[in-house]
């Protein structure tokens, strides 16, 4: 891997860099919205939903939350990841790239740096746990890279690697503690920000802002009293968080443009390291958990953390249960018709029914609400999988998840994507 | 309804006449391509696949498949179906509109005409069986409609759609066995041939015709020594059979085009009735089948057979088994990131898995292939269902599936909807 004192400086000027390296390689992934999705996060939740919460028996927030999502899930790989692979081959000389490259992966990193190193005409060594997913597994060989197996924990999967390195000189192209990788990561919110600005040009009223727009560019029609111009950029985004590549790199990629970056992770099991770091001052350097969300299921890494736990860069993380996973999971697949993973879903969740994060964009937002980008990042799982999830709920949490989070019922969308 | 004898003909302009008549209320839905699933159909079916057909112990076809396909899942209430009902009611009189509108359906045109109704601000009645998916029955009864139950008989439904007219004296839209609804449903096609036609456009590679229409345009590169134009338009369209009037819109809209229509409809006991009509020479009246392909389980209509039976604008109707529907369904959804419904994919599993189909491909495209327009027509079905659908056929079908349909195995999407 490139060495680390040699890499870009993780500022914005450095993503747009690597964005010019790698966009010939990538998609530009579409930005969708849902008149649907946003009305029913702009829809108070229930006094039950904030039973065992901190804000059990107050009132719930009145947030409006307008999305614009980043459909990562149709990058190629079916993931974001192949921006970080993409990017760290390019940085690689040519005599590094002659040895190959190594990394560990459970998931889509695998298959991104499989692909990736397929283009360059290079080998690629994957080590994965055992229990990867059988579709990851069979696409990651199927890009051509040699798979190894190991054990799940990290330490098994390290040693695993450094025997790969030892006997083959493959180059490790780890998956997200690396400034290449960040910086790879990160160009998916340049084109967020730009493409979400070219939807609002077209039509200026999927912005929460356009009755400010009008007033700005001179077209007041009086309804407005308002004389503070309307922001140029989206109010927030949210990402998922589990190593904390992506998330580092939005945050940076966005780094004074005023918009707010926040985190999501899941928090069962303990996957809510980078929110329990962040209370505690301090990364948490191991993660043992199984959440349905098995993107997120790493601990933030040493760089990204830096990142993340800079309140200037990344301005709060949020964990949602696996309930509101799935809640948030059906209502993307079910109303917008676009297919996802569980750990893509996680910033939708927040959005949907974290209570802090919606008293956030109530107190901020005001009457008119927040823009809201997020990441819908990845689209690798199986109709098997997807009907065990739910099959298990179904029979667990079919009362209560209708009680609690089922706002809009069972309809099915009246306006899907658009 | 507006009396047959007052309707518009069954002609391609009528089509463009309901098109603007209707197009303020609908979207204009996305038209995707997808590599790896022209790949795959473009890969010859193993010879095991031939068994039990006609084919059984011939080399299979090898036909170049290119996909462009109609996303009416997208479409508002996640189906075509909107396009009929709004179409239907933009030719009601003041006095008609006045008494409210009525229908029997099992789902998709029921949520239609409800909300069609409900944009026109008229009473939507909706007798729908007491058998159909809670989802969609909670969906048109959240448009506002009056639903009333019945047994799932036509001659039950019928009845009851009597009683309701005699007590409301509501105007009966039915769900496809009417001028204006299929004219209705057939705008989707001149939306899909300007958007195939856009589309190459703007890339020309994504049309199997290319290196022809660069000999054509003057660019000829020496590599083609054919000296016949290359069309300028899709080479076919296949959609979904049930009622009918979907694929008599679309044959109506592309006549005359040089655009070959087909139909594809579910084998599973007995929903192929058109296949079984066209060999016996006269439409089938009754069908009493649970294919999973739920929205195709009706006989096709006296208005569209006169369509679909003149071989002139239908060349021809093909049917698929579960089994193939399943598999085409979990392609779309995996590798395209596509939610869709069984009725949705028959189109898919014909272009992928009849071989008297491929065979017609492989004859007439030749070397550079067809071209393919296909309608994937909704996407309302939620994750239990489709958990439930996999969950059965995994059991039952895996080993079959694989070694006969599984071409590209379990592996994931490099290159998803584009």
């Amino acid at each position: 891997m490139a060495d680390i004192a040699k890499t870009l400086p993780l500022k914005r000027s450095s993503v747009q860099s690597a964005h010019e390296n790698i966009k010939q390689h990538i998609h530009r992934t579409p930005v969708l919205t849902s008149t649907t999705l946003s009305r029913l996060a702009s829809t108070p939740q229930s006094p039950e939903a904030l039973a065992g919460t901190p804000f059990k028996g107050q009132a719930p927030a009145r947030p409006k939350i307008n999305f614009f999502f980043k459909c990562e899930n149709y990058q190629r790989i079916g993931a974001f990841k192949i921006r970080g692979a993409f990017h760290a081959l390019s940085k690689l000389s040519e005599e590094e790239l002659s040895r190959g490259v190594v990394t560990h992966s459970s998931g889509n990193h695998a298959q991104a740096l499989a692909l990736a190193a397929r283009t360059y005409g290079i080998p690629a060594h994957i080590v994965m746990p055992t229990i990867s997913t059988p579709s990851k597994i069979a696409a990651t060989q199927g890009y051509g890279a040699q798979v190894y197996f190991s054990g799940s924990t990290s330490d098994e999967r390290e040693a695993l690697v450094r025997d790969v390195i030892k006997d083959t000189g493959a180059v490790l192209v780890p998956p997200y503690d690396h400034p290449d990788i960040i910086l790879g990561q990160g160009t998916m919110a340049l084109e967020l920000e730009e493409q979400a600005a070219e939807l609002i040009k077209e039509d200026p009223t999927l912005s929460v802002h356009h009755t400010r727009r009008q007033a700005t560019n001179g077209h007041a029609d009086g309804i407005t009293g308002s004389h503070v111009p309307a922001p140029a950029h989206l109010d927030a985004v949210i990402a998922p968080l589990g190593g904390g590549g992506m998330l580092s790199g939005i945050a940076i990629a966005l780094d004074g443009t005023g918009t707010s970056v926040f985190g999501a992770e899941p928090s069962f099991s303990g996957a809510d390291d980078a929110r329990r770091g962040l209370a505690d001052g301090k990364r948490i350097p191991a993660v043992k958990s199984l959440t349905i969300a098995d993107g997120l299921r790493t601990p933030v890494g040493e760089i990204p953390w830096t990142i993340i736990s800079d309140a200037a860069k990344v301005r709060g993380v949020y964990a949602v249960t696996e309930e509101q996973i799935l809640s948030a999971m059906k209502l993307v697949v079910e109303r917008m018709k676009v297919f996802v993973e569980p750990s893509a879903v996680v910033g939708v969740a927040v959005a949907l029914y974290d209570e802090g994060f919606r008293r956030l964009v109530e107190r901020e937002g005001g009457q008119e609400g927040w823009d809201v980008g997020v990441v819908l990042s990845g689209g690798n799982t199986t109709v098997e999988a997807i009907g065990k999830m739910f099959a298990t709920s179904a029979k667990e949490g079919e009362r209560e998840r209708k009680g609690r989070l089922g706002r809009g019922g069972d309809r099915v969308a009246e306006d899907v994507a658009g």
